[in-house]
């Protein structure tokens, strides 16, 4: 029961002012006292304190008709930067992100390395780097969020175990926060991805259950319900590539026999094909695919179904309004991808075909580091509270 | 964006009183207002209102020590009812609860037909008598909560399909109220079942979140995230025994091949006996895998191993601290519970093994019962709002 006093109202107030101005600036006091449905005293109490914080800045703006200026409320864009890190087995990327959402600073490196130690003094350096590169005042900073593959303990940002990385409770964000001197988070790549697709979007009104499905070298799901991505009791919600499709099928490194990603994920695929030809990489299976060897359309046809099916059993457990395909399967073979849309229509179960529409992501391959950006950003907004509130 | 304003404060806090005095009475005025960090004025006034509202009562409880006696304040149980009715295709339950969570009346009828025009005939006929009956003060009665097997739309009160009684598109909630009366609301039986096993339990605090998967005469599931029932765009979520686990499997009604429920729901199961042996009943085939008769044996323990995999699945999808297991599969066969209870710990994803824990339901067979009788009221509470004031 979450107690509601005068207190937590305040707080929730000027978190409501900064929203409103940052999602509908420019904007006026009297706007922003209708909108919110304040007093106008209290909006103006609040945009005082936003101004005097310099989270804000006034503009004026020439009101029609009658031509007298009237003052407005813009965000302002370099009071708060935070910082996305989307580290993959084989590439780092960073972006820094302004106050308006705009990545100011992006890199993005081929790195490989699973050592946990040499990863974080990675990220370290580079984060410097691009600090003193970019001339970026650190002060600004409110914080660096890591999104990576596996199971992360969201609280803790301990890494409970990454198949990619092969790591088994890696503390994250702990070693980072030693070497960084930053606020940080850990969190799991496709909740973050969900998180910045849905923020994304031009009329979020449209899209309020979204479910990201992932297909590459694993398979994976996340959920965003209501603005907010669902965790579960320990961050593990989606990891739809353990459900079992077949107690008697392909062994998975996990233990388990049949898991769905042994029909879909590339490292499967592969050792597959490797059976008949010895071939090594994705792109190889798609050359062959596009040749029509019957090996490899054999192969990627049931990895289409496979895909195909891992879409309705997503649906049906979320029931979402939106599925956003993603991953190296969705993103980099355009005709698997035409096909996975197509065989999921036969697919889907009835009574649920209309209730949700398929797309791909919007915020391509930055879609990660600007979800960890965000992130950091949305709870910086939802934890502001300044206690003295000038007059 | 959720605006908040003092009128919506102050009916946030009305509602925090009544809840605070339903969980926590006998309690005093100064409890109240430490709880809730009201101010003494402003809980003294809000309890002064649902007194004079009849919703709770005054007692007087001597101190201890002191000897003084204080005023302390418990829900009044007789003040509102709510009915919740279950709705299968065998038998129809019916349960009138008092503000306390109290069934202070409650009906078990055999039943069957599935004519939407005769059931909802035969449910308000069995209201009205109970009323007569039991001498219940109608006006005391804030909302009818029905609970069947099927998709229900939520907010219009739909039954969109259910495949028990060969429904599409049955306007139960408005063909309801013009009989009744009453304000009604249909749902989906298992998110009503969740929704009691969640509030039945006497910490609740453990758990939060819960996942309720049943095994009867189809395969279905449920989640409860925080206090709150998982609905997904249309309410539709949970459906697990749709989802597909082979594409090329046995033949479901819903037009797909190798849906979840062809392997464990009691039709198939008979279906697939019927083909060995002329049986008709669960309890036939129990008895002849009792015996340890081949056949019976190995359709059950396929099935279970398929109910186990269920488990894995949806703790993978919904990552719950809890797994609640019903239905008749559950319920009638304790061998077979154990069975599946035993199986499900080598199918569980290795990682999140020790996440969530396994029970039985708590409430029993009016389970549903009491979740709709609750569901009601927490609305009722939820939306209580007395513009007047006494000072």
């Amino acid at each position: 029961m979450r107690i509601k006093n005068q207190d937590f109202l305040k707080r929730e107030n000027q978190s409501l002012v900064l929203e409103m101005i940052l999602n509908h600036g420019p904007i006026s006091r009297a706007e922003i006292s209708k909108r919110t449905r304040m007093s106008p005293t209290s909006a103006s109490r609040i945009v005082a304190t936003l101004l005097e914080e310099d989270l804000i800045r006034e503009i004026n703006i020439l009101s029609e008709g009658i031509g007298r200026k009237a003052t407005h409320f813009v965000p302002n864009e370099h009071s708060v930067l935070s910082i996305g890190v989307e580290l993959n087995q084989n590439d780092l990327r960073i972006g820094f992100m302004n106050f308006v959402g705009k990545l100011i600073v992006l890199e993005h490196l081929k790195f490989a390395s699973t050592d946990p130690h040499e990863i974080v003094g990675f990220i370290t350096q580079r984060i410097q780097a691009l600090i003193q590169k970019e001339n970026i005042n650190a002060d600004k900073i409110v914080g660096v969020c890591v999104g990576l593959p596996g199971l992360v303990q969201h609280e803790t940002g301990e890494v409970k175990i990454s198949a990619q990385f092969s790591w088994k409770q890696v503390p994250l964000k702990k070693m980072l926060e030693e070497q960084l001197g930053f606020s940080v988070s850990v969190d799991n790549e496709m909740k973050l991805l969900a998180l910045a697709e849905y923020n994304i979007d031009p009329q979020p009104e449209q899209e309020t259950t979204i479910a990201m499905i992932g297909f590459g070298s694993g398979v994976g799901s996340a959920l965003i319900s209501n603005g907010q991505i669902y965790r579960g009791e320990g961050n593990f919600s989606g990891e739809i590539g353990h459900t079992i499709v077949d107690p008697f099928g392909i062994y998975c490194p996990c233990g388990n026999f049949g898991c769905l990603q042994t029909y879909i994920a590339e490292k499967f695929l592969l050792q597959e094909a490797s059976k008949t030809v010895p071939i090594h990489t994705m792109e190889e299976l798609y050359a062959n695919y596009q040749l029509g060897e019957k090996w490899a359309v054999k192969i990627l046809d049931k990895a289409i179904i496979y895909a195909a099916i891992t879409i309705n059993n997503v649906v049906c457990m979320y029931n979402p309004d939106t599925v956003v395909l993603t991953g190296t399967l969705i993103d980099k073979y355009p005709k698997i991808k035409e096909q996975i849309i197509q065989k999921c229509k036969d697919q889907i179960w009835a009574p649920v075909t209309e209730s949700f529409r398929i797309r791909t992501t919007k915020t391509g391959v930055h879609g990660v580091v600007i979800g960890a950006a965000m992130g950091i950003q949305h709870d910086f907004i939802k934890n502001i509270h300044f206690n003295k509130e000038t007059k």
